[in-house]
């Protein structure tokens, strides 16, 4: 990942134009974008306190400074550590002197932190940190593309054990269990999530596993991922045992001509919401858009979620190095479902594809 | 653990005494203990809103509602889906009509939402919705302490592997995979941490692992947890390699009996603050008060770090049922650390340790 003074020293030009005094960051992926440290989630305050006039500060509990200086933290960060019974609010408040007007709350700094600093600073406005964040996170540099190519590598390698892990007899939760493994021995540090989504149960996009048993007939969606190397990786690809369900076979070949419609679409100067309809015409068209009930896709980098969010009514207009899901599906309650799903990046005058397994339903 | 209607109740009548119109619960701990809902934290709002007045909504994004029904959700509680290009925060406003100037926030939930939800309810009070949760969480069920009883005992025995697993020549890195692999083989759904800090990496406390090699007269701390049916392990122990090194062993004999000295000091009636005490006494008599430099525990249950906080200023008063570590340690910057963690559930006239290793100092 890219962690050096100059992603601090963007922040602040952003923070200039979006009119913005300062960011104040918890631990994530903000964080680890601007400074390198990956900081613990605890209920003791950390906060990155990133300023528009370049004076920037770390606060971190007393037992957390041997980690954040082990992280090489960039040059000319302040680093300050907040004892167990001193207060962490005070602190923050003496860092933001003379620019604390408007004031910008990382996306997932927990509320309880969000509570102290409006109590210590009554009369700042605040707005989502995330508005000033994506302009820098949106865009990979060559590093970020690497790091995310190299995941979808390994996912794709998992896929291609699938149909050998999908048997009629075995739960979704072994198969889960091997696919987690696989994640592993592939080369991630984490496994995100599985989704073992077999028969009714792929209906619910977000069903992870359970002790249904897999059975001839079955259609089964497989949407995975992990971390690799701080990147994520996410892949849906969708399997059957036998003959497939009635009706199942042409679905997914219109779902195989939306998703293709979709990355087709992607280039810059095209709108996220451009590209989303791209993907929901063809279903729609085809009769199946009633059964699509998600967005197109979701950014992807640091954190398995982030702009841009592919989605109607998103008018970002994608420039190159922009990273995200193309993943349409298809969801018959009480049947089935599918979903294909790539990572993209956009290229000067398209998109790569960082998943290359099949995409046709794949017999098992 | 326990979910059933009563605890949506209990809610309401500690609402009712604390002044307190409605909590609203993102994803986490909160929402599955009023509601067994396990929900997924995602960009997309999904919010508890639980009102002392009995009338309790959930919000969930669409795509989620088959989950959320597959909850089994409490009585009463009604459900709303929003679409991908919906308002939440207009949903919510809905809900919460009538019920709005005194509001709980969860102490987790995101900040891009709670400024959502301070748009749209411009003159409502906020307040940490943990002031109402932790009367009800602090304070475990028979039920509740089982699970956690046989949390530690999982881990226990994954601590009893260790002689075997700590060898000179071996990585931390090496080592904590080890731990991982045991703790899921033992009972744990879920590894939550691994803490290998041998020699001077001891010396920080949230220290994970690293590449550096275990050699002969190494001391090693080993913090080591997990998840079991929703609750969590949490345990600490010490272990050195061959001859430990100089100065060490006095210091642990200091440390067992500050341990011992806080479990002692735990019954209802006493403060907190007051078993912090108990143990940092013992550790500054012997010399070895600047080198504690944490509070001496934090509540367990559902999460793994919630209310009660053992720490000097807590006056909260001890009440059965309450469960939480008891862990001082001793740092001695650039040499090692060591720390003696045991879970205690205060019990009628005083406590039960959750967790039964030796406590020694021990050979690996």
């Amino acid at each position: 990942m890219t962690t050096d003074t100059s992603a601090l020293q963007r922040a602040e030009q952003v923070m200039g134009a979006a009119g913005v005094d300062a960011l104040l960051l918890g631990p994530g992926a903000d964080l680890r974008y601007l400074t390198g440290y990956l900081a613990l989630p605890l209920e003791r305050l950390t906060l990155l306190v990133a300023r528009a006039d370049g004076d920037h500060h770390l606060v971190v509990p007393t037992l957390e400074r041997p980690r954040a200086e082990a992280a090489e933290l960039p040059d000319g960060l302040r680093l300050h550590d907040v004892g167990e019974t001193d207060d962490p609010y005070a602190v923050v408040a003496r860092c933001l002197d003379g620019a604390s007007a408007r004031l910008g709350a990382g996306d997932q700094l927990w509320s309880m932190f969000l509570l102290g600093l409006q109590r210590v600073l009554p009369d700042a406005s605040w707005s989502r940190a995330s508005a000033v964040m994506r302009e820098l996170r949106m865009r990979k540099t060559p590093d970020e593309v690497d790091a995310l190519r190299r995941a979808g590598q390994a996912i794709d390698r998992v896929h291609a054990q699938l149909p050998g892990l999908l048997k009629a007899g075995r739960t979704e939760a072994e198969v889960g269990r091997d696919i987690a493994d696989a994640i592993l021995a592939e080369g991630h540090s984490e496994v995100d999530f599985v989704i073992v989504g077999s028969g009714p149960n792929g209906a619910s996009p977000h069903h992870e596993t359970s002790d249904r048993m897999l059975a001839e007939g079955d259609a089964i969606v497989i949407d995975i991922g992990g971390t690799l190397d701080a990147y994520h990786s996410d892949c849906t690809r969708n399997y059957v045992l036998g003959d497939p369900p009635e009706g199942y076979a042409p679905a997914h070949a219109a779902l195989e001509v939306a998703q293709d419609a979709a990355c087709d679409a992607v280039r810059p100067g095209v709108t996220a919401a451009s590209v989303d309809a791209a993907a929901r015409q063809v279903l729609t068209e085809a009769g199946y858009g009633e059964f699509f009930v998600h967005r197109t896709g979701h950014g992807i980098g640091l954190d398995g979620h982030e702009e841009p969010y592919i989605v109607a009514g998103n008018e970002l207009v994608l420039k190159p190095g922009m990273a995200f899901s193309i993943e349409p599906g298809v969801y018959v309650p009480g049947r089935y479902g599918m979903r294909i799903e790539d990572i993209v990046v956009v290229t000067e005058d398209g998109c790569e594809r960082l998943n290359h397994g099949d995409r046709a339903m794949t017999a098992a």
